[in-house]
């Protein structure tokens, strides 16, 4: 069976009617992106922490058994001291959403232990494919793709040598079953590709599957941006028996075959 | 020029007019104590981690040069994996004070990335000294000195086994002073007597102070108590130059000395 509930994160209430009766719950909102949370992290504090814990309180009061979040493995460590990142790298986020999402993962296991309130955390990489939005400010995947399709010139902040672990969504999704279905004590797990990948090396990837040249112009670099960012997924691989599934190049060929019908 | 300015903390005008011309801000503020702090996480996060939000804009907007932060030694690292504990020691609090003051070092370190808003958080471990208030959740030195000279039962949750880390008021102090001068590259120093006394050992330097028996009575734990907590102090030693002087058994003699005049 599947209902429909449309409300707001912050509406306690209507979460509570949401959740009477579920075991498992997937936390996947929040309302900012890395990009915008700097701008003002009192918003993103009050509408991602504070939201939350009051989803929290609702889950210890209808009797949740556990919660999958989806934290950030992009954002959580910061500039990284080496890579592939592992779970226990030290975290020094540079940008609101990171420490939001840090914060988040500590109040579950705070949760964990007072309440007895089961959880895992997954620390994403940065998830791209079929159907992603392209008029956004993040994904830069789908948008450059999208771009390229379009004849557009894409921009790059940087030089390109910026480096991401590019996840495809079905990876993903299959990372969250792993979790709901986990039995043991881990409770923070890295999912990514374990591969790294240049903003120039997308570039070419996405030239090679549209088989013609692209045009990108550079801009100034981010300060938020970390230069380089590949996630070590050996603890999903033996905790979780998860292993991303699906190489760069059919995730982007899949992912073109649900964009060019738009 | 001594001023006092008495306003609210999320008052963010009267914040940015007591601070005005102001180059180094020492942020002591906090309105929870860690056992209070878990009877309502959101009202935690919304008055002290938003809260030193809006203190960092005002503090970028009026030009501050470094902010010297009361974090907490006591309840950051939460169940200790060693002891002493090395600022390098895994962050797992167990109650929000401690998530709180944590997410607030990452927020200074942020600031510090993103505007040049310098900034230094010394993790405290349980000060305690001369003038201290008695009637209070916390504070077991003071509170326990003060029931033993007024004749009354000492309570204590668990066994008596819990061991903690009494910093002198006046060693706090010094360290403070030592960070608002410091030149260097470290953010954050583990602050502590580098000693650990359990709350029997604890009664047992009371009884020795004042020269007879004192009567205790055991009450079941508390959940969010972490069994042992003493502080590696090295690095405050070789970069803030900055040593604990007061022996606990001088701290507790001038600390009876303020406590019978009252």
């Amino acid at each position: 069976m599947l209902e429909y509930h449309k409300g707001d994160f912050s509406d306690q209430d209507a979460m509570e009617q949401a959740l009477a009766g579920v075991e498992l719950c997937f936390h996947l909102i929040s309302t900012t992106i890395p990009s915008t949370s700097n701008l003002n992290p009192s918003l993103d504090i009050s509408s991602n922490l504070i939201g939350t814990l009051k989803l929290l309180e609702v889950a210890v009061r209808v009797g949740i058994r556990r919660i999958v979040f989806a934290s950030s493995g992009g954002t959580v460590y910061g500039p990284p001291q080496q890579t592939p990142i592992p779970e226990s790298h030290p975290t020094n986020p540079t940008c609101s959403y990171g420490i939001v999402k840090l914060a988040i993962e500590k109040y579950l296991a705070m949760y964990r232990f007072m309440y007895g309130l089961d959880s895992v955390a997954l620390r994403f990489a940065n998830p791209y494919g079929d159907r992603q939005r392209i008029k956004a400010a993040q994904g830069a995947a789908a948008v450059f793709l999208s771009k390229a399709l379009r004849g557009e010139l894409i921009e790059i902040w940087g030089d390109g040598s910026v480096v991401r672990d590019y996840l495809h969504v079905s990876d993903a999704v299959n990372s969250l079953l792993a979790a709901a279905m986990y039995v043991g004590n881990t409770s923070v797990f890295n999912i990514g590709s374990g591969q790294g990948l240049s903003l120039n090396e997308l570039v070419s990837a996405i030239s090679f599957e549209l088989g013609r040249p692209i045009e990108v112009v550079y801009r100034p670099r981010r300060s938020f941006d970390v230069p380089c960012n590949i996630l070590d997924i050996q603890m999903a691989a033996s905790e979780l028996s998860w292993r991303p599934l699906v190489a760069f190049s059919e995730g982007l060929a899949r992912m073109r075959r649900t964009l060019t019908v738009l």
